[in-house]
């Protein structure tokens, strides 16, 4: 598949991208919104497209043009305040979804973040976050794509086990963003996952396992 | 009719709840955030509703049992940051039209923004308020509810002429609050106008004409 990677130099996009580089069942496109970004992907033979999420949907549908599929894993961080969550987070994601809409781009991955469907537990300060993912997936599932939701727990840096919990309904949890980036390569092709969203963290089950029994 | 004021105590809000105070029409409630808020509807001998858009969609549903419109006027304004539009003018709205479904409250009017389709509009200091009020639109459009979205150009406290410009494509222009309040009254019982989305500033017509040829 040729893979459009939105928010390809982010941590998560990275890995993701280094891993479909490596399979020869598909060709990777990092999408990045400066171009001190490309260094990176060139050193993997990886092409960039440059264009940033705050620009039109015209302008996202322009680079999206022939691919198979675009993952979404775009965030503006915890660096930038809530204006950057709404016009990247929410609003970008939403601009993407038009643009893949716009271009036939018929499959259409997004990682989400755990609980993102259940406000009780969103936490006063990472609210405004959660607010933005839980519109911007509602919008993806209404969008008439075929898409997969990936809702991971807690991330962190740890080296990937492989092994996962996954299902629509996890207490919480730690993962390696490696073992996230393992999770989208294994759910890109797995059709039985069109319109599903499901939550991901670290356990004892083999990633393919793990996403066969959703 | 029985209809719950939400944003009462916005300044489009107090407006309109006097304007439903004297007409033996309707029976107005504010819903408030907090018990300081209550003297100004008391003085109009209007009764109030305490519940935050903070709060759950329960909490919200619970003071909506018994309506027959909702009227949407909550914006958490210019004076807070990013997280609270998030919070409050997105899924405030979000939440508040979930109530309206759960409990059966079929009328919903919402107080949107000019141009709020249009991204290519949207000034960047401004980008994000609209991005909230785009997606809180979209979420009243899909929501089955028998709703009008009301779009006033530039904001102004200026007395109300009664006189207005009305559309789904206006330029731009200013409308005082007051008229705001009036084209709120008139289109609250206005059937033709049920699943439509329209433009207003100030113009040349009487408000039940300039409603009745959208």
């Amino acid at each position: 598949m040729k893979v459009l990677i939105v928010g390809a130099n982010g941590q998560i996009g990275r890995q993701f991208v280094k891993l479909l580089s490596e399979d020869p069942h598909h060709t990777p496109v990092a999408m990045l919104r400066s171009e001190e970004q490309i260094s990176f992907f060139n050193s993997l033979n990886v092409e960039s497209v440059l264009v940033s999420l705050e620009e039109s949907v015209q302008a996202i549908a322009a680079v999206m043009e022939g691919f198979d599929a675009v993952v979404f894993t775009a965030g503006s961080g915890g660096s930038t305040g809530a204006d950057k969550t709404l016009l990247i987070d929410l609003d970008g994601a939403a601009k993407t979804i038009e643009a893949a809409q716009q271009t036939g781009t018929d499959r259409f991955l997004m990682v989400s973040a755990i609980h993102a469907d259940r406000r009780e537990q969103w936490g006063n300060e990472i609210a405004p976050y959660y607010v933005a993912k839980h519109h911007a997936d509602n919008i993806l599932r209404a969008s008439g794509l075929a898409y997969t939701i990936i809702r991971p727990g807690a991330l962190t840096n740890d080296p990937g086990s492989g092994k996962i919990q996954a299902g629509e309904n996890l207490e919480g949890g730690p993962i390696p963003r490696e073992d996230v980036a393992k999770v989208l390569l294994h759910a890109l092709t797995s059709e039985h996952l069109h319109g599903k969203t499901f939550e991901v963290i670290s356990g004892e089950e083999e990633i393919a396992d793990a996403l066969k029994r959703l």
